[in-house]
């Protein structure tokens, strides 16, 4: 029996694939034969969007969303509300808030929940960040939006206990929001009834 | 109301991840978030695994199998039973047959199977480089190692019938249970073809 066959570039390939979030084996497998198969024109198309996105997309120096220059578009529009900041998960949420033109204000981006299951501490989390921009005193209200779970509402409680010494309304996304699901996968009438009966906590 | 907040090259990388197989928009989103959030060494890493699979990685001459060298190396393998081809779908099957040591024979990888209703016609198979290496004269079998579907069944019997003219002896993969299945759980066609493929014990 002959030597047992292997391509060394392939399973490199797949090994990447499978290092990113929501896929199999299997899956990583199709997405392997699929690229080796492309075009040089497609295989360069992705290549050229993985490479643009991970080294021009970073952290807006005030917010933590996601931009190509220094400050977002949305903290650098001065037609924005100030007084209010809205936080939220991940930057995805804000283009769900953004769709639907439910806000005005400004927004804060935690990039995480705190879960200590998982080993997800505040210093892990933007609160630091967020508290810088709170002292500034021109803040009156901050919106918790984070996801209506386990872990959304006990980040909330958590920032909102360290907010309220400072006087600010701190409040939270109403419950027109489904318990347990994903807040970057509401619907916009769901999203905006949410805006419209938030609640002081 | 201020404008629309959208990022170009973020909506770029989820629409280049999304046209992979197998990934819905949300997954999509998820992936493009990972990588935004990559360290530069693993993006380097992917972007490589990409770019390396996809350059150098070709057919086989002969086979058409996977190979980053003008032939595969089971093709280029003295110790290889020339006379036996086994026919299958895509190089992945190669790698099935490989891993249990099954075979040593040689492959033929047809890159697809025939289906008029998704428009895959002979023409886009490597059918005609298997009747070349047929033509050869020195090839006793042909084992047509297709999946057991209905598009599997239909490219097996449309070569096998081009094939039995050079007086090269053709076989199907035998069917029946898989191995460490429930029975329960076989459709009625595997069950039905297992009793008339039983053996003697």
């Amino acid at each position: 029996m002959a030597g047992y066959y292997h391509l060394p570039l392939y399973e490199e390939l797949v090994d990447q694939i499978q290092k990113l979030p929501s896929l199999g084996r299997k899956t990583a497998e199709r997405i392997a034969y699929r690229i080796i198969e492309m075009s040089d024109q497609e295989s360069d198309k992705l290549v050229k969007s993985i490479t643009n996105a991970h080294d021009k997309i970073h952290r807006c120096k005030i917010c933590g969303n996601y931009t190509d220059k220094e400050i977002c578009s949305i903290c650098d529009d001065p037609g924005r509300d100030r007084s209010t900041i809205c936080v939220v998960t991940r930057p995805k949420d804000i283009m769900s808030f953004e769709k639907g033109r439910v806000l005005n204000c400004t927004y804060h981006v935690l990039h995480g929940l705190l879960s200590p299951m998982e080993g997800i501490t505040p210093q892990m989390l933007t609160i630091k960040e967020l508290m810088e921009r709170l002292k500034g005193g021109n803040v009156h209200e901050v919106i918790m939006a984070t996801d209506p779970s386990v872990t959304g509402e006990a980040t909330a409680m958590y920032i909102s206990r360290l907010i309220k010494p400072l006087g600010i309304k701190v409040t939270r996304l109403g419950y027109g929001l489904a318990v347990g699901t994903d807040l970057q996968y509401a619907d916009e009438m769901t999203l905006s009834r949410s805006i419209k009966f938030r609640n002081e906590i």
